[in-house]
């Protein structure tokens, strides 16, 4: 179940009718911060087109609600956190972390039925989760589960986030193309051998993995660093998309010959995990969450920073390809075509589609 | 009469078809600037979405014309003024205070019928006034009265100007709400009772009245200096708005018990009376002026000075709230409801409405 | 016939499909750069809507290609010059001088017919000029012809570049009206007789000439220090226009009593000419090019750097007129007029619009 605070009002629906673009996959998690950025003070943020407040309740509990007083649409976030309540800078009107209207203060009697929208809010993996579809639909079991998140061997950064001028599936595109680093990031993750091997593509209901294996490769300038073996290596890509729009792309580096099936790996086998959330803020904008695990050097703050500095600016790198590529491919005067690359992403696109077309048909 | 200038062109009509936005009252007075601010250079304006063209001939009479040559639409701004005669700055063709074309000098003979558009101006309380509509009802008799303006026992602030992103008509509500300042001017107008205090609603043809007596309040910080009194306060505020966009806000603090009747004042009664005038740039922004009128202090620019700066601030919190009303209305995905506190400014919409569609069925 | 580079495909058309805007005569040259801007690098520019990236190959010869990759649209021009062919920034696909893709480097095989338009391209009078329209058509012999462009006896300023936030047709009416200078240029080419002396006008196949003498004028600031004689002149304004947009405007001063004939002139008597050239980016903005040469002062740099500061400082002013101009006829509430001085540029206009429509019905 969802963190739904029980100390206020239980209706999570409302009858006020709402007008959704009809872009996105509504029933399921999406991320609105970071949960060390929300405390007890109002913050605003744009997903899949909607205005939402956060905030921390004194119980520690986030509640996410619209960002609109019913009265005038002034932003809640333009007002005040009294104890648990929001207050709205115009009128006073007062609201419950369930968005029911407590206090109305201008008059004797609260109007009835006013509420804001409330979201269903979850916290995992450092993490706000906000369900964006049908409250009575909110699992919070549904979350993007990961393995062994704990372990104390494995490293992990401190992530980033990013706005990116771009459809959110531009982003997810990239993040299921291990081709594009021979280009875009030339400097840091292309190593001879990125730009041609042939992919594997695998579906399963939540999504598509491409995948490769790369045989005897040098190694690239981000992980050389990193890897306990000396000389060349085999390397895995393993770069896989969920509904709605998390990737979670894989690499191993293993000593050359050793390489080709990640469930026997070598003792100095390199893992790296990188974790990313993309958030529609709307069809044009998108925020990008991440952070990556490793199973080396768990207690070294040292590496943690520069493989997050390295990373914020090889995904600066994409973002300035993507949002070229999204006014392009917007303004664009003669067709384009797909590449062969481009299996996995076109595939997890009509997966993508078919799901939205379904919920919208309920 | 207005000042139709009677050394120049009588003819104030023209055989110019105009496409005028649907949504503002035109046969009515608006400001176009202080009267301070217009000597003997070009200045542009934007009115109710027409650039006009201002400028004090040397009789010293106002003069607003259509800022756009007739050839190029080059705003006539951006020309010169000669004597009492406009230049445009790409032909120099010239055009007196009637808006007749009395030079074309490219050519031997000036085209017959070239004209721009003259508006019939006034110059009261301070400032320009111009009617935007049809020229031959425009009557100086209907500017706005102000009662005993020069009683030299009252103090008056120099006023101010501020440009406000968004319709005239949210700041015609915002003047016709009395309980907004316990929200929005928390540390200025604001004092316990702001709040909830129910409010009486009268009306006339020319607007709408909102008023309240609050009974023994502390006084608010920003009128606390200047009463002449100890302790507690009966507060009266008076919201009136009149068509188009006038409103006025008188407030009294008198001594406990005093309060009741504005026609009987305790003799220690403070009374101020602010003066505002919205002009419609366009749909999505407004011109606002105003100056504030008190019966003490008159000689005392102190006073006036801090009485200025603090409304000035008072209201750059007004036109942060109308701003982002102004957007969450025009782009709310859930509906809106009305309060209470809106009966008055309901109303008044109501009653514009109707004189806007009795305007466009003439 | 326009510099093809042999050495690659031959093929300039394509079967993709490309959508224009109508507003513009593609079938003819227009500048795209001064050839000294154009080198071992990549360089984007926006002709008449399209994306276009130019860059100098090996032998010197310019190369002009549709600046979008057809797989995402990204613009080639954010990829990189691999000796005389481009790769694309995002998966690096390789593009030939003839737009053919050569090289698809993340599979195996080229997708079949795959390449971006590539543009006839010449380079004369020190710019690089690109046919707009249908490739076999393109014939460099059709390219504006200035006479006697060597000759040693004639100064010539550097030139200059200035993007106009106009219709590129605001430029051109401009280029073709010696009125204005009166007014907008009141420092430097006005002087008394500038307004109001009659306009001849001569018409061509190519274009459109006004023109005229004005006898026993002062001279105008700009060109006083350059003339060889004492006191007044006779001067003649020659303003042509050619389609689609090249203006070549030509001054003569001779002394008072030695004009009026432009064949038989006075040996003490000044020529300049200026030739401008208007690219336009779309349908609001105008690339703006030009130099000018004059009969005196070959060899003297201080000269020609003055005059070239004076045109840019007059183009400016007319920068801000045409901008101005621009916004007032697209956004007029009231109807414009034809001034006498506007006979020749409507005459363009319907000449251009004719032959606009005649090469969009072939």
């Amino acid at each position: 179940m969802a963190n739904i605070p029980t100390n206020c009002h239980p209706a999570y629906t409302t009858h006020v009718k709402y007008r959704f673009s009809q872009v996105f996959l509504r029933n399921c998690w999406y991320i609105a911060a970071w949960s060390r950025d929300i405390g007890r003070n109002l913050v605003a943020r744009t997903m899949l087109g909607d205005n939402v407040v956060l905030y921390r309740q004194r119980d520690g509990g986030v509640v996410v609600l619209e960002d609109a007083c019913p009265h005038r649409k002034l932003p809640l976030s333009m007002g005040r956190l009294l104890g648990d309540i929001v207050e709205c800078g115009y009128h006073g009107m007062q609201f419950d972390c369930s968005g029911a209207c407590v206090l109305a203060p201008t008059q004797k009697r609260i109007p009835p039925n006013v509420r804001v929208r409330s979201y269903p809010v979850a916290e995992k993996w450092g993490f706000v989760w906000v369900w964006m579809g049908e409250s009575d639909q909110a699992d919070e079991s549904k979350i993007y589960e990961i393995d062994d998140f704990d372990n104390p061997d494995w490293g992990m950064t401190e992530g980033g986030t990013l706005d990116i001028d771009c459809h959110y599936l531009w982003v997810t595109d990239n993040l299921l193309d291990p081709s594009h680093v021979a280009w875009v990031h030339r400097s840091s993750f292309a190593a001879p051998g990125t730009a041609d091997v042939p992919l594997k593509i695998d579906t399963s209901d939540h999504g598509v993995v491409v995948s490769r294996w790369i045989s005897n490769q040098t190694l690239p300038a981000y992980y050389a660093p990193l890897v306990k073996f000396e000389g060349n290596c085999d390397r895995m890509q393993h770069y896989e998309v969920r509904m709605p729009s998390i990737c979670i792309n894989r690499s191993i580096f293993t000593p050359v010959g050793t390489g080709g099936d990640p469930e026997q790996l070598h003792e100095k086998a390199y893992m790296m995990v990188s974790y990313n959330f993309m958030t529609p803020i709307d069809e044009n904008r998108t925020t990008y969450y991440w952070f990556q695990r490793y199973n080396t050097d768990p207690d070294d703050a040292g590496i943690a920073m520069r493989l997050n500095e390295g990373a914020m600016m090889a995904f600066n790198e994409d973002r300035e390809v993507l949002e070229a590529v999204h006014i392009g491919m917007n303004n664009k005067i003669s067709s384009s075509l797909n590449l062969g690359l481009d299996a996995g992403s076109s595939h997890y696109r009509r997966m993508l589609d078919k799901a939205i077309a379904a919920e919208q048909s309920q």
